[in-house]
């Protein structure tokens, strides 16, 4: 758990842990505001030198996104054994910015994603970039720090 | 993805499915409000019969949920192998209430949170109890439903 008062200093250390964790990083859980509250679904991810996801403009994340771009991110999924709390994980603060239908974006998706070839040319599909305002590593107990986008390797 | 207007009418594979994830939950994605945007962290999470959660006072999902106890919650993990957007996920609308220390709610965590046993007595951890408001139960591609506390098995 991040901590209000008791942030590491960031270190190359903690540099390293969240730029792997966005690097491997394949899904998220993406926080938007959705009537007036957080709303948290799933969504698919690539994160190397820019945050971008695949979205179904028929979900709510999206049409939520569209009337306010301020959102979260969490990155970073536990293994199967183990206590999932000590497993390290990112929270970002980010902006969305939909960018619809991209090729360039879309052959590099398919690297990374190959199993969305089976809808990535539905007509409602289309992709959002995340502009990352902060970022909140937790390493595990007693080890959070907060990062800045360069921090991240995102600016 | 859920849908806005091609929701499925909910049915008892529906309810089944969200019970299910609910049962087996032992962490999740937590979003919640922090300086008026979304932000979403990993918590720990036992969902039987009641969604409860040990959190500590340190952690920024903590005082941002007695600031507002508009929360959302996100469960069901993916598997390693295959589309994470093809494993059903859970969506919770809920508020929070902060419960602090319980001894009934310490001996049926541990139950359920064994390596809890290192941290629970800590004097800043604590319980949380979500109150749910409404469920968006995502059984992969073209499979969305919204399920109130009654589907989920919570009242």
């Amino acid at each position: 758990m991040t901590e209000n008062s008791n942030f590491r200093p960031v270190d190359d250390e903690a540099r390293d842990i969240a730029q792997s964790l966005l690097l491997e990083a394949r899904f998220g859980a993406l926080g938007v505001m959705l009537e007036g509250a957080p709303f948290v679904t799933r969504i698919a991810l690539s994160a190397d030198a820019e945050i971008i996801s695949l979205v179904s403009t028929l979900a709510q994340h999206t049409s939520a996104l569209k009337a306010n771009p301020r959102c979260s991110l969490l990155i970073g999924e536990p293994g199967a054994k183990g206590d999932p709390l000590t497993h390290p994980r990112l929270t970002l603060q980010a902006d969305a910015q939909i960018i619809g239908r991209d090729e360039n974006l879309r052959d590099s998706w398919l690297k990374t994603h190959p199993k969305a070839k089976l809808y990535i040319d539905f007509g409602d599909f289309g992709f959002v970039r995340f502009q990352v305002r902060a970022g909140f590593l937790n390493g595990g107990f007693g080890y959070a720090c907060q990062l800045s986008a360069i921090d991240l390797g995102l600016i």
